[in-house]
């Protein structure tokens, strides 16, 4: 795997969104980088992954495309498919990537699932930086005290010691696309990063983001490999 | 994988058209090539490709072989199926072959879904090349702002900026074969192109030849292989 | 692959049969080198071809077994199953025996398969040799001008350039053994080759190779990656 | 696979439950290192193990992480999922820690399937060591003396010989995770090592645990792969 | 894979059973060799034969382990499972076997499936010798005339010139294992090779057996790799 990197921003604030239980990572990351109109600075290539163009606008992205809002001076790294197997190999670029940059720290973004049908997600924290995960317990989030994590995110609490790295996860009742799970991190991203996004159109946008993802679900966009990765993926819990 | 030229065209416009949404893009290269009396002037060989000769009068063709319609300078490759994996691969050699010949223009003929049941389909456009672009406008084409591609067309649309590439989508609204997209696309492309190709036997003819695909798919075409690309081919979407 | 060869007879004409529609060319060729008392001269070896010991009376058979007929100087190459993904392979290893023998020409055995439900199967040809086309023409062949040959012979077909290659496919309506069509293979090459066949015990003999080939299949003779290529081989078609 | 130790406890006694009948090895090694409070002294490395990050209050553990009890000086090794493929690697692995830390001996916790439907779980022992056999019989083990047994416990009975290797099997009637058998074996473990553990929470904490293996069983812990490894695994059973 | 012999016994016979149609050549292996008490004297290792341990009494076997009945000097070679795509490896390691060994004869045990409902089995010979074939033929075997072999069994009819080889198949009527067809087996070997033995618990030990393989298989102890090598071996059957 290939990390290639256009420009490099520093001490960023590195945002990462995989797929996972309820999709809310890659949701939610994709709705922050639109909304702050960031920029591509490069990508992760491997040959594995598939060629999928995803049309934006004037932009053509790809799979595991890295963008910079530099105003926020926030660099996202998110994808929706297509990471079967590769899950080690990007998270140790996403490590690479944080060295390189010098980054703040590091911001992933996963669901958990929960038998609560409360009406809004709860969110959940681990941090290996204990400033920030008092200041995240403060903005409402809760300790995550069991649990399993698999994927991209499982991967980089295995080997992120290194990076100050946060770990956020929201409650989801579903394995489908849960935009309003989604809603409720960018909630708390916000506050914490004092972005001052709008809340109102929020919930409107990740819907349609969310049915954006549900028809690439129902046309198909998981190959065969991507079966065995949603396997794993959907054993993220609340213990 | 191997580019095999028997001949170098000079300034060609290359045309692909590769399987995707309702095999919009084999059909109408197909059709296009074999009414232009287009004449092979190479292939592209890999092991992985399956042995398919594809008979076709006097001449004897293979899968990915490349062909050459003198008069017009138009060059087509173009594939029925057995290019399930190697999409990187392709589209690769397909640049490789745009700058040994030094071609003028590249055109990719896709597919696009549509929940809309339009009678005549809507042809979508996306160029790096902003003449192209406002040229396709005027004949009547629409551009695409959201979507994904995947496929040969895909890796093109990632990898194709150092050529002048144009990518042209067709509404459809199934994932069988469907002639009467091609139709559209053939249209438009005969005005850019002043090919002066009489639209009458068009219809036709491209229904015989969506036809046949129909009876290879029936009858198996598609390897275990190609299934796994197919699943990813449908996620071509209008976003 | 390796080809061992114990003797090498000259200017042999070569003819191989290899699964495909109808297992025709399979049929065909078993029952010619059984007719005329083949023997063994060597065989391709690959360890992917699985061990498959094949008895008949005292000879010991392996898949891939070469035999020659001496008063007839025909070799015989010919499989019942096996060949799955090495269709590229077999076919080079066929055309380098055919340099080693300095083959007089190669004969390819193949089906068809025709919507057509007539009592007879109509012979196709195609021949890269113009007097060997224009005989079997006299003899009651009919040019194939349309269709999709894969496996072995459709290797043969994309490779075969620089040997005398004539391909005949006889029509058939199923996919299953079918031991009429393949009389009528035998029944135009004993014409061709003047072999001088008694044809009456013939349409009994293979009906009961078909009987066997059935008994096969049924006993799962085609491993999992056989079935691959039994979906690819199931194109064969009259365009 | 790499050994990574970051501890070399000396002379001490290693536990060792993978995932095979009843599940009862990993949830009998899970629930006693958790109730010593066992900390982690490294763990097994292997690309193909796929990244499951568990967490357990504060601590972040990984499949195949290795713990220690200091008190009792017992080294635990256990995985719930993700070593389908490796049994032959994870049980030289486990050999070697053996080796390093100079290991008093080595025991192996597993299940065994039994028609018999008696309330309480018979334990069966197989040791290489005469006088760990008598003492596991006087507290009321039983030998083994048939039975198929495969996984790392089955690869550790073919490998182990250089180390003092005891087996110990609990009788299960269930291919689910089965608390009560677990239960079994620890309390048989306790008496052999004189932990003095308190059996009443025993058999609740284990049925909790059981419980948070089914959700991950329902959930889809076992990735494609596992599922070859379970077919393998379930034919643990009684002679 | 790899030949571990720890004693070397001088001019043995040796005799192989590998699972086939009724698994009648692994059945009558196994009960021969706990009859005559044989000793471990080595095995084939290779890292993809799942790792099994197969607890007999005191001992601990493995898939592929080497047996010597000392008195007898008959050495024997036999698996339940795990020989998948190994077939070919595992028949040159037993010739390789047979000339370190310097044998006086291998034989082979095989079933063979047969539409004949009889009330006992038929046994059919194939020989590379002269003189054991009329033996054999004279204790009541029949001539094997048509049919193909697969499997271990297969591979060694196609690569043991070099050693007297006999191979003998048992008809059989079910795919299932079949301890009636085994019995006969050994009754002829009995006679053979003289070795009296008392026929009386022979049928009632070989049906033990039978379904010990059969709760095996229930239990799911083909792995899917094995199942590839089922749908080979099934094609064992009478010409």
């Amino acid at each position: 795997m290939e990390l290639i990197l256009n420009k490099k921003p520093k001490r960023p604030t590195i945002i990462e969104g995989f797929p996972g239980v309820g999709f809310v990572g890659t949701i939610a990351a994709e709705y922050m980088l639109n909304h702050l109109n960031a920029k591509s600075i490069g990508y992760l290539y491997d040959p594995a992954v598939p060629p999928i163009a995803i049309i934006h606008g004037k932009e053509t992205r790809r799979l595991l495309e890295i963008f910079h809002a530099q105003k926020e001076n926030l660099v996202f790294i998110h994808a929706i498919s297509g990471v079967s197997g590769l899950e080690w190999e990007v998270a140790n670029e996403i490590i690479e990537l944080a060295k390189i940059l010098n980054a703040k720290e590091l911001i992933s973004l996963e669901g958990v699932t929960s038998p609560d049908e409360a009406a809004t997600s709860r969110i959940f924290i681990r941090s290996n930086d204990f400033k920030t995960e008092k200041e995240f317990l403060k903005l409402g989030a809760e300790k995550l005290k069991e649990g399993a994590v698999t994927g991209v995110t499982g991967a980089l609490m295995l080997s992120g010691d290194h990076v100050n790295s946060t770990f956020l996860f929201a409650e989801t009742h579903s394995r489908m696309p849960d935009s309003r799970a989604s809603a409720e991190l960018i909630r708390m991203l916000d506050l914490y990063l004092n972005l001052k996004i709008d809340p109102k159109p929020l919930v409107k946008q990740a819907e349609e983001f969310e049915n954006k993802i549900k028809d690439m679900i129902k046309l198909g966009i998981e190959s065969q490999q991507s079966h065995k990765k949603d396997e794993i993926q959907r054993i993220n819990y609340l213990g």
